[in-house]
């Protein structure tokens, strides 16, 4: 019996959890589909499992497992021996590896998940984008991908010259700034940074999700 | 040659990682004041550690490390046979136990961070306090403080019975809103959260984390 994954491929969070398995190379999973347009994760029964109404959630045997980041740690540390080693090959590449991950989810999700919801999701729902709002925005992610470009001029990749988790991590919401709401001019002029992105999405792992996610052919 | 840590101990995110090193039972470390009053943390020298100009970073032999949860779980690893086990005892434990450190991250810091800055660190600093921005976060940080209501019902600690990294990093803002904002109403409300709480801090390393940052004698 596999691992059961509630969400939707297309959604940034889900795709997380689908980039990870497919770097573990773990075929033995299904994806239950949440219709968030009939506010499936908002029911009393969703809420048992994933008690903010979010999607993705896990069931993988006895382990039932919510948050995109701590499902991506879990299967990357259970499938330790197959795969892309996620965590590098030291104690060393594992620490930088949380530190870049973190680095992720503090820095980097809330400016561009915040453009995104403008910019994409917001006129897709018959809201208002607030172009205030997105300049803000834009102006806190450029500041964060100042402090990549200088990194990636150090290392192939964000915690060394291996590509782990924090790399992993970028991949889905990137793809919304850059091919959804056409605003890859601000990774293009950082040429560091415009490289990484390139490698990034040449991965298998990373058009196996375009695909699933029915953004790709 | 301990750890050094960079920081101040009285910082919520340097007292993260205090925290970690106290139940850890880690005695070879020593804090290196940063004066941020200075703007010590904004300077070139000390952007080359901490790009983003924040405290703390730690320095471990070869290991430079920045982002405070980061820090944490390298401590906890790395000291994995000593002090309290902040993973708990099984893979399922630590997958919670993560599971609970992103819901802190991701849900608990955002609201907790920005009242705590209005009420407390705005007025230190000669700002003025945003009422409507506190009302608002108040009201998010109330209904993630339901869903720990619920989940505290169900076990003592948030990713189970034991206390855990999750627990653990929840401490230092607490404290800021409950005894220096003086907003512990808003954990009273709730019974489950409230025991939650006094338990928290009936710990040895966080009467010893209050001392150090010279709110407790
Ligand atoms: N921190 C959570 C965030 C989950 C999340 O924001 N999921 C989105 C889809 S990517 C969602 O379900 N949004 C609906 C909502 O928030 O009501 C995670 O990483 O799993
Ligand atoms: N995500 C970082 C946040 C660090 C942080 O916000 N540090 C605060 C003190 S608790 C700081 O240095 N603030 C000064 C600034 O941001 O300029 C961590 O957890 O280490």
């Amino acid at each position: 019996m596999g691992i059961e994954i509630h969400g939707t491929a297309a959604s940034t969070c889900t795709g997380r959890v689908l980039l990870t398995l497919f770097e573990k190379n773990v075929e033995d999973y299904k994806i239950v589909q949440v219709d968030m347009a009939k506010g499936e994760h908002k029911s009393p029964e969703f809420l048992k499992s994933q008690p903010f109404g979010q999607i993705p959630y896990i069931i993988d045997g006895d382990v039932k497992l919510f948050e995109s980041r701590a499902i991506a740690r879990y299967v990357t540390k259970k499938f330790a021996d197959q795969g892309t080693p996620l965590y590098g090959s030291s104690p060393k590449d594992a620490a930088l590896t949380e530190q870049w991950l973190e680095v992720e989810s503090q820095s980097y999700n809330g400016p561009i998940s915040t453009i995104v919801f403008n910019l994409v999701f917001a006129p897709m729902f018959g809201m208002t984008t607030d172009e205030a709002v997105v300049a803000a925005q834009t102006a806190k992610l450029e500041a964060v991908l100042d402090v990549y470009e200088k990194r990636l001029s150090e290392s192939k990749y964000l915690a060394g010259d291996f590509f782990s988790l924090a790399d992993l991590s970028h991949i889905t919401y990137t793809h919304y700034l850059m091919n959804v709401a056409q605003k890859g001019a601000i990774y293009d002029s950082r040429p560091h940074v415009k490289a990484w992105i390139a490698d990034l999405f040449s991965r298998p792992s990373t058009q196996k999700w375009l695909k699933e996610a029915g953004f790709a052919k």
